[in-house]
């Protein structure tokens, strides 16, 4: 069986476990905290983090970007990163903006502090971090609007990486209670349509032991 | 023609300038300092951020994974990111390590300080910056070292943009002065072949004004 290991706070093995699941790929799942080394990842893979598959071949892949192009080749059907080279580089482009630049400006001052801190260290959050993560998402979700008024989906017609890698950082800004939906009602609309996805079930169903989400994060109708 | 926006001292627009070369793909360029904002850059990006490549159809493509992946995609003549499934994904995790562990843990503490400072503040290095690089690069020359010993190339037995990406982002380092080549002579046979390759040479001509490279930088055989 399909061995992935992940944590439900890390984002990046999120927007996998989407993937895996829009794909239809059945997995046994292994949650390792991240804050803590792991001899058993580092045993996998040398960066010792997470997120990693251990495909049904037992072959073992690991960071996050690589194994979301190893499941578009290996598993094609439901193909997520478009099908020209132009909508293959938008979709690309998008999932590392947020991947990377949302999650560095939000997620992880947003749920880092809010999630992480208090989970890791029981520690409160870092005021500041948050005040930044509070301030850099409004020109993410600026940016998200202009996006969603010309396409239906974030990087064009249909479902890509791009849309699962913002919904999974999303989903722990809005685990935390930090979503500023009603300034925002285009990207509510987008996330909505996402969060209504069977691949979404399992994400839903997360609780993180000493930190229950906010109310809103498992209502589809918010 | 092609035109690729970039700038010798940006890491990833170096990896990207390798896999051009290596593709034999002719581009114009057009070198933006990326300390500054760049109306010209935000007009292609919303990122603002280099390298972007504007490929001869007028296709406009950021991010330097999805600018690596395009290439790959749309010129495969010279593949660049391994056959098999299992190659790609060990191409795609060295070149992501390089990309952003040695680049943050290294890359960005000595070239960052003492190149791209200087160039851009005429500010000196941070010691306390500089030693964190000096010290963190052990550990990335021992995996390398590791790696070699059981490969031809880094990811296997072809040169993939494992290669490419740790040569952009060594190159830099080198350029400062700051490898400790005697100490990892496997790192260093394998350098010195990707270094002489012609792809290399342009890299190998660059100047930043005001900060000469260190004489190891252009030597073939240092």
């Amino acid at each position: 069986m399909r061995l992935f290991y992940h944590h439900p706070l890390v984002a990046s093995a999120r927007k996998v476990r989407l993937v895996l699941h829009e794909k239809r790929l059945a997995y046994d799942e292994r949650v390792i905290e991240p804050w803590r080394e792991s001899e058993e990842l580092l045993g996998l893979t040398p960066a010792g983090e997470l997120p990693v598959l251990v495909d049904e071949d037992q072959a073992v892949v690991s960071d996050h970007g690589a194994i979301t192009e190893y499941l578009d080749e290996v598993y094609p059907d439901v193909p997520l990163i478009g099908r020209t080279p132009g909508e293959r580089a938008e979709a690309r482009r998008l999932a590392a903006w947020f991947d990377d630049k949302f999650y560095w400006e939000v997620t992880h001052q947003i749920a880092g502090e809010k999630l992480i801190r208090r989970v890791s260290a029981n520690a409160a959050p870092d005021s500041r971090a948050l005040r930044a993560g509070r301030e850099n998402i409004q020109i993410h979700l600026q940016y998200l609007t202009w996006l969603k008024e010309r396409r239906s989906w974030l990087a064009g017609d249909s479902l890509s990486i791009a849309d699962l890698s913002a919904a999974a950082n999303i989903s722990l800004v809005d685990y935390s209670g930090d979503m500023p939906w009603e300034q925002y009602p285009e990207v509510k609309e987008w996330y909505v349509r996402v969060k209504s996805r069977p691949s979404f079930r399992p994400l839903l169903k997360d609780t993180i032991p000493g930190v229950p989400p906010a109310p809103v994060y498992t209502d589809l109708d918010f």
